[in-house]
């Protein structure tokens, strides 16, 4: 029994399955685009690799395209495809051009056409193409932050000041047929807020944004104005989305390997959202009610916890939860919980996120380290680092958030 | 689809299920305690209930006994019983001498006879027998207190000063079988420790005793020095114990009334102990992560979280859980978190517990109230009473902790 080595192999076959490539060949697996032409356009941090991996998957299906990353993220040609690579998080000409070059590509398409589009993380930064001076779009988002508009109100806004966002980039497109594949990093997948939806139907209104305009006592120029008044698409007849790589793919891959290993696994939450250390003693505490059991049980929780932070130490959320953990399951036999970040990285350090077992709270009471205290000085790092209690994977390639697990191994 | 309707159903009949009567009709149901005598001795908050019902069920067959009580917590004479009522917290003279009845009482049986020890909470202080001056002890235990001695300390000290605590009242009714019926207000269930465990081996040693007394430099009388040295029972072969209406009860019979109402009931966690308004978001993500379910769900987690006040509101952890789920399901059909404490009375107010449903957020906006800022204030009371948010059940009689629950109806 050595749950330890479980949670490792957990952690290896749950990335392993949510890379951007992984992800993009389970998507586009036996799909065929049909007789017309097939143009792809990646946008995002993972764009090179999402494009790599379909250009595997559909090989000279693929009439074109262009991939738009982050500086330093492309990692060679592709076939026949542009590669740019552009600013993030704060968007520059360079990305502003690429997007142009992708509306061309994307120009006069017939019905019997399609756009691959792949999205990850990063593209509202990366793919954009504003209509207005891009000086004042900068000034305008400035503004609204300054005066304390919150991520909805600023998007309202800047959806319409652009050709791409707001479900503008699949109404260019129509009336090709879009296929949209998404890498979501962000909980619950909201489609219209990822990469700001360049090919989803827009929910806010013209009559939203002039009131968060007025709201703040934003003065515009004209043309911003006007602009101001053109509706989004409501309603996108040629889109088709898929959303891939999610927080709800990692825990169920998390899941499928526990199964492999002989536990029955137990998805709790693909969205949760609260605070890091708690969410570790609400997981202990599931641990420590199903003690009796003669099978073996996994509780797999996704999501994205938060930690406030109070003391000068080093951790991250992941960490957390295990450290916190690890004092409600003092004593269990065969008992384990575990976090992990998928980027590989998490908080401002080198580990993945943290492991405890019912062994922990012992090694640190032995080396005199105080659960309570560390947590309050957000020391996990240090602590964790002391009873082998990292998960070290380096940087995976993917973000699409996290993964808490409770082990229960009965032999 | 009446969701609120369900809640008071479930929280109705969970409660009755461990009222202090019931759960003792239900561990005695059915047993016959052979030809010898049969001695009740009862002592707690709860012990007039436990003793009547006690008495229902078994009727002649009982052939004496006491009750301990705390000051107005009786309710007429039962029987032949001896009914005492004693201080509680603080114990006093009235309880040291009904514990002296009750040791007469239970004095010279034989092997065939057994003592019925029915112990809830308060049991602790209703029931003890000093074994030196009664102000000494009082003394220690203050100077204990006051040098930052932890219970479990303070607690391994007493046991040794008593003539009851610490398992030595089984050890005085031996040779006659003492069947324990014990109603738990304590997590987890440790029987050494729910009033000291009059009925239960004890762990501690004089060895340990004699430490803390070192520890904390305290000088002690010489017959109290002597009774340090005496070593508690470290087994009891004459005694069995019967938890019942504990919080795992108290889930149960939630979960019992859930698969009535047409609900599939899985119980997450009967030992939960983190911060009130984190486990309403954690259970909030699950009730989010579960809306694609076709049948009606219900989980349930019990337990007693910890409210870290920060503002100057009126509520308790109860009513934070609510509130703080509130957020995460708002918007969600068919979808309810409550949680409720089953002693009637949450925190300083004179609900229960909460109630949130997938519109109750929308109410509160429309009131203007911010579910963050009324968090902060720990103003859970007022913000969930403006939107018949809250549980009154009244005082119920019992102790048994809080449950949880989150309800998904999909009819």
């Amino acid at each position: 029994m050595d749950l330890r080595r479980d949670c490792d192999r957990i952690t290896a076959g749950a990335i392993a399955r949510v890379l951007p490539g992984e992800a993009v060949c389970r998507a586009l697996a036996g799909r065929d685009f049909g007789p017309g032409r097939l143009i792809l356009v990646a946008a995002g941090k993972a764009a090179w690799s999402m494009a790599d991996a379909a250009c595997g998957v559909l090989g000279s299906a693929v009439d074109g395209g262009i991939v738009i990353t982050k500086y330093g993220h492309s990692r060679g040609a592709i076939g026949s495809l542009t590669i740019r690579e552009a600013g993030h998080p704060i968007p520059d000409e360079s990305g502003f051009s690429a997007t142009r070059e992708a509306l061309d590509l994307t120009v006069d398409l017939r019905p019997e056409d399609t756009v691959l589009f792949l999205l990850s993380g990063g593209g509202s930064a990366l793919f954009e193409a504003p209509l207005i001076d891009p000086e004042e779009l900068r000034n305008i988002t400035a503004r609204l932050l300054a005066c304390g508009a919150d991520i909805t109100e600023i998007n309202t806004v800047r959806k319409r000041l652009s050709a791409v966002k707001g479900g503008r980039f699949a109404a260019h497109c129509a009336p090709a047929q879009v296929f949209t594949v998404v890498l979501s990093d962000v909980i619950g997948d909201p489609l219209d807020v990822i990469a700001s939806g360049p090919a989803y139907p827009d929910s806010s209104t013209c009559a939203h944004a002039r009131a968060i305009v007025e709201k703040y006592g934003l003065s515009l120029s004209p043309a911003a104005r006007r602009h101001l008044d053109k509706e989004t698409p409501k309603t996108l007849s040629n889109v088709t989305t898929l959303v891939t790589g999610s927080v709800r793919e990692l825990c169920g891959a998390a899941a499928a390997v526990c199964r492999e290993l002989g536990y029955e696994p137990v998805v709790l939450t693909d969205c949760l959202a609260c605070e890091a250390r708690e969410a570790g003693r609400f997981l202990a505490a599931i641990a420590r009610s199903h003690q009796d059991t003669d099978k073996s049980l996994a509780f797999l929780a996704g999501g994205e916890t938060v930690v406030h932070v109070t003391g000068q130490g080093l951790g991250g959320r992941n960490q957390e939860i295990a450290l916190a953990a690890a004092e409600g399951i003092a004593g269990l036999r065969g008992t384990a919980v575990f976090s992990l970040g998928s980027d590989g990285t998490d908080g401002p350090t080198d580990a993945a996120g943290g492991y405890a077992d019912g062994g922990t709270a012992a090694k640190l009471a032995e080396r005199g380290v105080s659960i309570h205290e560390t947590l309050q000085n957000n020391d996990a790092y240090h602590a964790l680092r002391a009873v082998d209690g990292l998960l070290m994977t380096g940087p995976t390639g993917t973000n699409v958030n996290d993964v808490s697990v409770v082990l229960i191994r009965r032999d």
